[in-house]
């Protein structure tokens, strides 16, 4: 617990929700009557209300990106190192909004709560919903907090395929397009994991097909494998061994089942607390979602005809050692847009952190994101002088 | 089941049973009083007896390398691409013998057999076993059986691993030693991707904390899981795109969890066929002895120190895509090899195939290992004419 929060934070902040009464229509073809949408915001209007930004969400992630919600949280939001005064996303500058995508399990309307047609927790009946129906559910917000644009619209890895969804949805609502270390549709390997993850949860006899809440108890051995197997794919071989190598927790070899090495104990650890903050439904829910993502699907395969609608300015960010999804595949969503004859930027991050390198303060990384987003301001913005709180 | 053999295979083959009673002391400080070796031979003694060949297995294989043991088997043994007449292995030449190593599942000693002094399943009180306790137990097998000396030791992945330990622990006994994707020692990676697989066994309920034979059941799911992520780490990510890609196995997202993509649908089968040929016991006692594995780390991790003693010639084959044991690694043990200033020819094979590789008939792959072993050939035996029939 901090005594007093950081001067460069955002600092004490607090989860909205919205209930919305319009129905809203999913791919799959269900609807969803009514829901809620938990968000936060940080940072204020301006005077022409042109300093918005929303922030996309990854999976594990939610709306709860920056600053604390009490002065009792260890931890603060999930990417304080890039939103707060002074800051990439300045907010000091920028408007900043961050939602619980639907499906989530942090206040939005999700697995976790109750279905109002039922009086049931949504459980398993949840519908799967896609990165469409999310852009779709976000702009709605966007109208509802008569938010007029967005000058960017961010996010890394599913929050990145998010931004892409955006640029190609509602073309006239924003300026600049972040997509970092993210991909245009999942490999085959990527799905395998997602698959794998799944199983786990799903083969778990506490999960009760799903309907776990009901019997007051959670599958959290599977939900645990899940978390353990997705933090080996987010962190690199290369930042492993450098945290790790083959470092043993005792200084000998047990010959016994018990952690030998460090990077076992460190697993367990990252499994254990994730399942005390998350739900297991949810996480099916969104590796299926990833899985799903593909918009250059009814395109014929073709990225750029797909993004032909965009009209954002794009930044795309790479880690060079990120091998869930690798610059190669950042590069084939710049490719795309060059093709599609778009205005892009693209850097690649020498970092050894991985996928996970996206939510770590790695100078060059935050130099480069702050950089653009100064250009952002100085464009859409005549002089900071003018960026005038109104809210 | 074929209704004749192949002619290139050495045909319907059975495995026989060595009962060792001289106590074997294990590097965990504990000694297995008397234990079975279930092995398989192919091919005979020449008249020197300067021909025979030792096989070691991987992490899921056994000492049925090749041929049929009855004309229902469906599959040949796992090396039948490697083994028999005309091939590298070639057993017109060649008296090949295979082990199951000790811990194993299919009639060696392991969990899955009873412990003569309680009478009941080894189960999870079988000890750890190191590889360098199955190079012993397997030099200890080749003085049962009267084999003076192996003309080449061979094997893949962890298999690799125990031709290491050969050269170094009985530099005498072999003189070619061929290391196939192997590595030096398991990375930090490795040893996570282990871990998540035994985690997985151990929380399935069925596990009965090892004891689940005498139970009448098995963790299938534990094994399952782990044996789907063990798939996903032999194949290539190249592999699985030009294997699967994003093809849907119902042309169709079936928005549900049930399989949308022909990958998930593969894992599954693997992982389900799996549970029923494999013990989940010797599935966690494998994975922990590559985990173990490391020569060099009693020579301040100078594996070139380690490989002092080694007299033999070395050959070491990696393949392109496989990220399990990257081509690096086996560079490493090239590397070292070379600073103990030992013969060693190197080559990387181009394959797609990822770990799986060196299972998989790949033309130039089986014409190098080909050629090499009709170098040994010719170098061990004045001429071809002199290999006679003895056994």
């Amino acid at each position: 617990m901090p005594e007093t929060l950081p001067e460069n934070s955002v600092g004490l902040v607090q989860t909205h929700i919205h209930h919305c009464v319009t129905p809203l229509i999913l791919e799959c073809g269900k609807t969803l009557a009514e829901y809620d949408i938990a968000y936060e915001t940080y940072g204020s209007f301006n005077a022409q209300k042109n300093n918005a930004v929303l922030i996309c969400h990854a999976l594990s992630g939610d709306q709860h990106a920056a600053g604390y919600n009490s002065m009792d949280d260890k931890k603060p939001g999930w990417w304080e190192s890039a939103i707060g005064p002074g800051k990439p996303i300045d907010t000091n500058h920028f408007f900043v909004v961050c939602i619980n995508n639907l499906g989530g399990c942090k206040g939005s309307t999700g697995p976790n709560t109750v279905n109002p047609e039922t009086g049931k927790y949504w459980g398993p009946d949840f519908p799967i919903v896609t990165v469409k129906d999310w852009v779709k559910s976000q702009q709605r917000f966007m109208q509802a907090l008569d938010i007029p644009h967005w000058q960017a619209v961010i996010g890394g890895s599913l929050g990145g395929m998010q931004v892409l969804q955006w640029s190609i949805d509602y073309p006239e609502l924003l300026n600049y397009a972040i997509v970092i270390a993210a991909a245009p549709k999942l490999s085959a390997q990527n799905i395998a994991f997602n698959e794998v993850a799944r199983q786990s949860i799903m083969a778990d006899p506490d999960f009760y097909n799903g309907h776990y809440l009901a019997q007051n108890t959670s599958p959290r051995r599977g939900l645990m494998l899940a978390r353990m197997l997705g933090h080996i794919t987010y962190l690199s071989d290369a930042a492993m061994r450098h945290k790790f190598g083959r470092e043993l927790r005792e200084g000998k070899l047990n010959f016994g089942f018990d952690v030998d090495f460090q990077v076992e104990s460190y697993l367990r650890y990252q499994g254990r607390s994730f399942v005390d903050r998350f739900d297991a439904n949810t996480y099916l829910l969104m590796t299926k979602t990833l899985d799903y993502f593909d918009p250059a699907s009814n395109y014929q395969d073709n990225l750029s005809l797909a993004l032909a609608p965009a009209k954002a300015k794009f930044l795309v960010i790479s880690f060079s050692s990120d091998w869930r999804f690798a610059p190669e595949r950042s590069r084939e969503i710049v490719k795309a847009l060059l093709q599609a004859k778009k205005q892009v930027s693209y850097i690649e991050i020498e970092a050894n952190q991985g996928h996970d390198a996206f939510l770590i303060p790695i100078p060059h990384y935050l130099n480069v994101f702050d950089a653009y987003m100064k250009n952002i301001r100085h464009a859409a913005f005549t002089s900071d002088d003018e960026v005038e709180k109104c809210n």
